[in-house]
């Protein structure tokens, strides 16, 4: 690609197209859009001529080329099983309902004014993405179905695979009368291109980095455009006085081991020192395949454990490794998830009501729970369906995001001629 | 005051006390952020020693020195009756129901997990705001009870006002056990301390501008911190085919001159042109003290009417002026409102239901009326209680800023061991 200013004009005019494609998007019906999906499903599927793979084995090459990590290569790497995944993600996304138009509340106001808070598409979102070209079909997706035209960013190792999914896209947005225009992949991977879109305020709406922390953060703090963020989980699992062990020992070895490399799992047990000495030999057992870094209450209960740094307690390991501190009550406890935690999932493993109560209530996180594993915060488990990620972000979506967050809620009120006195 | 580092420095300090403020206030029960507001609208109608007039005088001085216009110098006046109405406001906020904690949805899961969104603080918010010290009650009020604690930063004209209304509402705070730094106002109107303030991420939760556009664009552009803007308001009455001719005058007459100077009065008027001979000369003589400016078709039909340039139809009167004009039909309007509107409020006299299911599904803005007046975008009207204002960001809050908007929606599930297979 050449010089900045053609990028930036590049970008400029496509996400103008996609924004006024935003607004054909909005009215479309819900079994329109739903065809859409359903198109790209079956092409996804039977990817005619092989087109997708054969594009992904383009980006294949060049990633070995490259030098590209064994595990890099494996997230980009595509064939038909991962393929049909992909396509069952869009017909599940098919399969949801509409949320445009949902009323998500009504009241009738003294003078008779009949006021609904309604969910209406929030216009042009901006997804930048890095290597999973199963990106493009699931953003996509979600956007369509929500009736946000979406502005794709994917990375450069992926580049051709998503070409050729966007296609595929647009060949069924235009099959059913829609703009092509409404999913629109960027054709530069050109880091000014992201810096372009992600100041275009006014015309995209809203941008959602997907990817690792630096990602994020490069676009948090250069975007004038609002950003949902989808950051790291430092997630604790507190083990109170009056938990029952059996549960609390359940609960860790799930909320650890389940799937390490997810952001909803446990990286800190905290565990009241009343049952310590109970609990913490449990756990060293029940988690022996797994790493343990402790403080000294910890190290002196459990003697394969290494001594924890400072740093461990902000770590999201993603491995087999999980920070243990023993804490004196609840405010003990209370206070580590308030210095140490990430806004993403908290639980607390209590028979005591008034504790859980007060958990619930002060610790600062997009799902906070009362015995149950941490590995519950996810679209599918919480009965959203597919979702766009977890945010970590306070404002507009806290915690998964499905469809409906995909939406804002638009005042409606239907009159017969009232007016302001 | 001194030097850029110090003042970051300062405002970095409070800001960090304000946070850590915020935690206490999150957990403080209803009665008791009540008394805290009812104890401050108390001290506003009594203002012991006539602290605040006073402090109100030294304003009105300076102002009167620095020549400040009359219209300025009004807006920055408090006398005892305008002390007794911010009273009231903060009273009307204590009667208001208690967002924290207040369930917007929940269902049980296939695994007995009981599944919750709940309403919580959103932790710190940030208000910076222009000349009427009034803001400063106001926005602690509303902050308080929705369990936010809040980083006041008001005009430097209205300094002195600010600091004394203050000073009140943290001896409120302070008398019923709570942190005084849960209401700060900073000591300090240099600008450099707005750069420090909406910079200051994962510490300032939310920033909203309250002032003019200038004040608003500026937020907007420099801040790392979400930003919730309350933009201008170029709202359209479209006048319909179907429309009832008498039903559209009156709303025309209430939505333009009941209060001209408010966000949500209309701007422009769009007549269909099936009924412009029979609307537009009453339109002309409803509205005899306003200034019509009218393309081509309605220059024909009313004699006094200036052309519009096209300027006009983005332009925000906040007067005696509307601009008027001829559409072809309801797309034309369409048309209209999605390149002119400002997200704010959008209007429709019709009789037919199709084309009103139309305009409130199409058109993208935070009221979407049908059959009412324009001037019903207002936290009061809509049966909110007091509001922070009409947000037009789409994100999070759009339409007036009520308690419940000042919250985020987390999840919270409550369990008996349930784990993820």
């Amino acid at each position: 690609m050449a010089d900045h200013d053609e990028i930036e004009a590049l970008v400029r005019r496509l996400a103008g197209e996609a924004k006024a494609a935003a607004r054909v998007l909005a009215a479309a019906t819900t079994p329109r859009k739903n065809a859409v999906l359903q198109r790209a499903a079956v092409a996804l599927a039977e990817a005619p001529g092989d087109a997708v793979l054969e594009a992904n084995a383009k980006d294949l090459a060049y990633a070995e080329e490259a030098g590209l990590s064994a595990a890099l290569i494996d997230r980009l790497r595509l064939d038909r099983g991962r393929l049909n995944g992909v396509a069952a993600q869009v017909r599940e996304i098919a399969s949801l309902p509409d949320p445009v138009g949902s009323v998500s509340a009504e009241r009738t106001l003294a003078n008779g004014l009949q006021v609904r808070r309604v969910r209406a598409p929030l216009g042009l979102i901006g997804i930048i993405y890095e290597s999973r070209p199963n990106v493009t079909a699931d953003a996509a997706g979600l956007c369509i179905k929500s009736g946000n035209a979406v502005l794709l960013r994917g990375g450069k190792e992926a580049f051709h695979s998503n070409q050729a999914i966007a296609g595929i896209v647009g060949d069924a947005l235009e099959a059913e009368g829609l703009p092509r225009a409404a999913a629109t992949l960027l054709p530069t991977t050109d880091r000014r291109a992201t810096q372009v879109m992600i100041q275009l305020a006014g015309v995209v709406d809203l941008i959602i980095p997907r990817g690792g922390e630096g990602l994020i953060r490069f676009v948090t703090e250069n975007a004038k455009v609002p950003v949902i963020q989808h950051y790291k989980g430092v997630c604790h699992l507190y083990v109170a006085a009056s938990a029952k062990l059996d549960m609390a020992e359940a609960i860790a070895v799930n909320a650890k081991t389940q799937r390490p490399s997810a952001c909803n799992a446990v990286e800190t047990i905290l565990v009241d020192a009343a049952v310590a000495d109970a609990f913490l030999p449990r756990l060293d057992a029940a988690l022996e395949k797994v790493e343990i870094r402790g403080d000294a209450g910890v190290c002196e209960r459990v003697p394969r454990a290494r001594p924890a740094s400072e740093a461990d307690w902000d770590t999201e390991y993603l491995d087999d490794v999980v920070s243990v501190r023993v804490v004196d009550g609840l405010d003990a406890a209370l206070d580590h998830v308030a210095k140490h935690g990430s806004l993403h999932t908290e639980a607390i493993v209590t028979e005591d009501d008034a504790e859980a109560a007060r958990w619930v209530r002060e610790v600062d996180a997009s799902l906070v729970l009362v015995n149950a594993s941490t590995r519950f915060n996810d679209g599918h488990q919480l009965g959203l369906g597919a979702e766009m990620g977890i945010s970590t972000t306070k404002l507009h979506a806290y915690g998964p995001m499905g469809l409906e967050e995909l939406c804002t809620l638009k005042w409606v009120a239907y009159g017969e001629g009232q007016i302001r006195t």
